[in-house]
């Protein structure tokens, strides 16, 4: 009864705007702002293309500790950093390399300026809400205000009254990549081209552009461009007095082209005036960018637009509704949540068209068409997740991998609007894929799917998802001398990818394949060393790698055999074989005890996909079971915090808060491609998880742990239509 | 009756294709490409927009010893030099700047070279008409072929059996601006815009663009697009292995924006092929560019565009008929003619757009819109001569200028696609406008150009044409003081403008205005020095500059008082007062001795404008008048030669040719704003000029020089329907 009442609660609050208790009042974007989480407090609607993140990352290294050109660094902001220079319209979130960031609008007062570094200011009472960011940029007395669509960013500048400037900067983002085109259409419009991309300092050769029309409420008094050419070198240098230096093309309507180039928008305002600001954006042309702005906020205003999307994010976060915790644990809860409803995001224009993969040409589709697939990460909790909250977007997300294989002949691995940046290692598409279908969402081209993921997995000639391939089928791992990096990590992922094709193959009624990718997905067993207990690095003709250091390769470190781990990092990354490394290793105890060993031992990093199962891994240990409530507790307690440190580290475009998400409503999916989910003690009373019944036969679960202290707590585990696919492993209650 | 038979003859050529007799066959376009003449042998049609130029000028200082960017070089194409990196698409034709020399094609064979200083080549066998180009680039076995229509540049690539690329290069060019941005849109085609602009290391600001659509007769095997991105030079260059270098885009169909980009089309053939390329451009758009390209060139073959252009160029060279002189007379002669058909050149598309001077907005003409004014060098001949022969033009020309004021406020200076260049000096509109009207080319809106030539006569704030006019209206004559540079010249322009003005004012009834402009256009007066004999600088108080040096200045040197030139070569610039001039310096004879010095001290300089009308001076004292024909005749023997170095200098957009033309016709329009001829000894026996009957009552005048010997040579004027404007001034013959 009390759940309908929470229920019937948050309807209501939707109904009459801001009340506390909505779900999207507990979104905290600041979370993951710090400590490399590499999120960011910009605002966005859920799985949106545009965003308006703050941009302040660029130069002024004394007010921006983290400066994106002094260092790896992945995002167009940073919780430390003080220094605005204004605000991004593309934007990634929770990703591991620079990329995007581009499109950057600014408010300014008095004269122009058009350097970045002139023109930045510091800022203060920053607020941050699920579709909303504020500030007061203190150098100008000017309130920025930002909102957002799907595909367009809205902005409001509340300027004083006299001379005031909107920048469009094209030179300055976070990408490396450099190039844009832009044209004043009028007064209150301008539109453009960027180039962004080779994202992890890879592939740039698919540098690619991003195009938007932005527009302003009110017609510019004054308007221009602005370009700053390279320094020219030549003996006509002396000739060219202005070499090198800023060119401000007052009043210019046409095409401007160049890395460092801009549009400033300028006003002499009697009164203090707001400039609404809407940047729509697209991936396939100024056209579509403006269709989109035009459809989806061209006759909205500023506080219309942020209803709209407040209303989407609530409806979005009221998917799983929960009692008890503190308002910290609703806040960290809620705001992973928000954190999973960023990428993969919608790459299609509200006309359907979006770039296809490496084809070059326009595709269109009915549905949606997502992109940012970090499969590395997301195999392992996201997509379980997402099959499980929101399978309509699951299904659409395995659609929009199905479509690359289409266009590409291959499934994503690392794919970022339709470029493949092959980051990262593994096969993890086939991971996903089988996964949705067995836990019951099977509204998709299954047999597609199958023979895309035969493919990956046999096919040794110019295959871009599993290099090596031709030595791990004949010896069962990748060896040091393969020239490919990571040899341990990848014979490991390629043994999960293996496991779960032999799941779906199983399903389908392929027992051979079955059979065989089942005996392939054990492979890695080859790697055990009985001597030192470890998957260690080994050379083609079977002898180990040496010298061998379990802990080199902590840290991100790169190390002969792994990829950002180390052995202990790894050695437990077998979800699919547990009771298998247990024998490896000489049995339960033994497993037990190397697994104290990894967290006693400081070996443990909550910050990295390979290890984030290994607290669940208890639960597979007779009479350990309870460790497995005491870690995740402890885990969360310790690095999942309502603060801008508040992720482990880098969210991983979700994975991380995909974790917080399970482990805090007390249940996670350790083996991918089975539908298995083991239990931890969780955080709160009472989850009620409400399902979509265009796919589950139920309309929701309820979690009630109120009852913990009945020996069997009332579970009441859903079924999707397909088929069942909810499986009690073992309990957390064992340490009771 | 001969020259009815010659004419007859003529026609008879032009319809029978080839025989040497047309006119067409005269022309050698390698006139000008040495001693900086500043012309180009590239394909074009009259008065084309685009052209297809060899460009030689790019690296390898070994075989280029005039490299564009060692050096101020203003032309696409040296004669002496031998390292060709393709054919730019855009060009100027005897100017003093460089500047545009863009959308370069390159045909190769081979592996794909993207970097001009790689995949340039020598060259033999060059062939060069009008309209047509041709060379052997040696390294490659290729024959490459170009000709053009109005807005379309076509190449033949005959290519051997084998590997081969067509190159776009749109990063190399010989304007200073970068920016570029292309798109291949299907396996034989590409479009793209080039930022060019900043002529004259001026007004960078206004950069502009120029749009190109390429198609290809053969569609591509492989195509693709390369960037090279500057090298990125923070921390994070350490991670991009790729930093600097060029990236191959095999496949690429997006937008490529940068600096230095290009696409190519490569081809495996079976057997020797050719590939015709055909790029339209336009200065409006893209797709107006592709109009351009279809409508001119859409459906006809290499073969028939150049058959259609070579036609065209007849017609247009056949205006003037000659018998007599010799094969090389003939050649100067037509080649001559032909240069003053490059220049002013048609700016709008097929559709009759154009972009309007500084509006940004793009205008409509149902005429012509010409462009490239160069007005300092062509109002002393150029216009004259375009009057005479080709009416229906320079009416355009007045019209393209007066729709310039509409635009911009003020009449053209040195205009350049739709550009204020804002280079050299004095106010030379007023005079081609009222030189027009008052050789009864009366067909525009005389009273706007009236007022337009009153406006920048008159206002003295913010005048972008007469800079310094307060002095000048107060004292008569600007000084050293004045901060504008070149003051004795600026007073001498400034004088010959109104002098024109006056010459218009009186036609138009306005005794005042003609009282008062008449009275400003003797103020030079002020600057002779009785004591030297010269028109010396002067400072505002009245005082002479010291130190004088009448021979600072030549060859270009800066100096204080004069531009481009010294004090001999400024003393005689004075032709609508040459009995006042003469009165200055004590008489007709000293007068006369004084110009004797000019030329036996070697003070003349023949290649720049301020002095070309000093030979003819002599007509204008009794008894002198033989001098002109001898001094006419020397400096055309000495200085127009059937050579690559066969101009005297830079071409000044035709007015050197203007002066060849005239000259070996034997007249020439001493006073700008006064339709007086004078005389001298032609280089040919018959001159007959084909009239535009729309615009002048005879069909032609002959100029029967056979009749030399007679006391009264048969000249018959031709007048125009509105008024007659030939005046018989002084003879040639005094000399006999």
């Amino acid at each position: 009864m009390k759940n309908v009442l929470l229920l019937a609660l948050a309807i209501l609050t939707i109904e009459f705007g801001l009340a506390q208790q909505a779900p999207v009042d507990y979104v905290n974007p600041f979370i993951g702002t710090s400590n490399y989480g590499a999120t960011n407090p910009g605002a966005i609607a859920p799985r949106g293309m545009a965003s308006v993140s703050p941009f302040n990352v660029a130069g002024r290294i004394d007010l921006n500790p983290l400066e994106k050109d002094s260092q790896w660094l992945s995002n167009p902001y940073v919780y430390e950093n003080k220094f605005l220079t204004g605000f991004s319209h593309v934007n990634l979130s929770g990703v591991g390399c620079p990329d995007l960031g581009v499109i950057i609008s600014m408010p300014t007062t008095g004269a122009l300026k058009t350097n970045h570094l002139e023109y930045g200011s510091t800022y203060s009472n920053e607020i941050a809400k699920a579709g909303y960011y504020s500030a007061e940029l203190t150098k100008y007395n000017i309130k920025a205000e930002a909102t957002a669509s799907t595909r367009v960013g809205v902005s409001r500048y509340s300027f004083p009254a006299g001379e005031s400037n909107i920048l469009l900067n094209l030179g300055l983002g976070l990408t490396n990549e450099q190039g844009g085109m832009l044209k004043i259409v009028s007064p209150n419009e301008v539109e453009g081209i960027r180039t962004v991309g080779s994202f992890c300092y890879n592939n740039p050769e698919a540098a690619y552009p991003v195009y938007f029309v932005a527009k302003f409420s009110e017609p510019a008094h004054e308007f221009g461009a602005w370009k700053t050419p390279y320094k020219y070198e030549g003996e006509e240098a002396q000739w060219m007095i202005y070499n090198g230096k800023t060119r401000i093309k007052e009043g210019f309507t046409r095409e401007v082209i160049g890395d460092s180039i801009g549009a400033f928008f300028s006003y002499n305002f009697e009164q203090p005036t707001q400039v609404e600001v809407k940047i729509g954006v697209s991936y396939v042309s100024i056209e579509n960018a403006r269709e989109n702005l035009e459809q989806e906020a061209g006759q909205a205003s500023f506080d219309e637009v942020y209803k709209k999307t407040r209303d989407k994010w609530n409806e979005k976060l009221n998917r799983i509704e929960v009692e008890g915790g503190s308002e910290d644990d609703k806040i960290i809860f809620y705001t992973a949540l928000y954190h999973t409803q960023i990428h993969p995001n919608i790459l299609n224009d509200v006309n359907g068209e979006y770039p296809e993969v490496s084809t070059g040409k326009i595709g269109k589709t009915e549905g949606t068409r997502y992109t940012v697939f970090s499969l590395w990460d997301t195999y392992r909790n996201y997509h379980q997740l997402m099959s499980l909250v929101y399978p309509e977007e699951q299904i659409q997300m395995v659609n929009s991998m199905l479509a690359m294989y289409d266009e590409n002949g291959w499934l994503p691995k690392w794919e970022l609007n339709s470029t493949e940046t092959f980051t990262m290692v593994g096969d993890p598409a086939a991971v996903v894929i089988s996964d949705t279908y067995l836990r019951g969402l099977t509204d998709f081209d299954v047999e597609k799917a199958y023979e895309a993921m035969i493919k990956s997995a046999t096919v040794t000639e110019n295959n871009p998802l599993r290099p090596g391939l031709t030595e791990y089928l004949k010896n069962g791992y990748l060896s040091v001398d393969s020239g490919v990096p990571g040899p341990v990590s990848i014979t490991l992922e390629y043994n999960i990818s293996d496991y779960a094709i032999a799941q779906l193959a199983k399903a389908l009624g392929k027992e051979d394949d079955y059979k065989m990718f089942s005996d392939r997905s054990l492979s890695y067993r080859n790697l055990y060393n009985p001597k030192t207990g470890f998957l260690q690095p080994k050379h083609i003709n079977g002898e180990w790698y040496n010298p061998f250091n379990p802990e080199a390769g902590a840290n991100f470190e790169k190390n002969v055999g792994y990829i950002e781990g180390n052995a202990w990092q790894y050695l437990f990354m077998v979800p699919h074989d547990i009771e298998g490394l247990k024998k490896l290793m000489g049995g339960a105890e033994a497993f037990d005890r190397k697994l104290d060993l990894v967290f006693d031992g400081g070996h443990y990093d909550m910050a990295n996909e390979p290890d984030i199962l290994y607290p669940y891994l208890y639960n597979y240990i007779e009479d350990s079971e309870y460790k497995t409530s005491a870690k995740v507790t402890e885990l969360i307690k310790k690095y999942c915090k309502n603060s801008p440190d508040g992720l482990p580290g880098n969210d991983d475009t979700g994975t991380m808060s995909a974790w917080v998400v399970y482990s805090m409503m007390g249940f996670y999916p350790v083996i991918p491609a089975n539908p298995i989910y083991t239990f931890t003690e969780p955080v709160f009373d009472m989850v009620k998880i409400n399902l979509n019944t265009q796919y589950y036969k139920k309309k929701s679960i309820i979690i009630d742990f109120r009852s913990l202290n009945d020996t069997n707590p009332t579970i009441d585990f859903p079924t999707t239509l397909k088929q069942g696919f909810f499986i009690h492993h073992n309990a957390f209650l064992k340490s009771d």
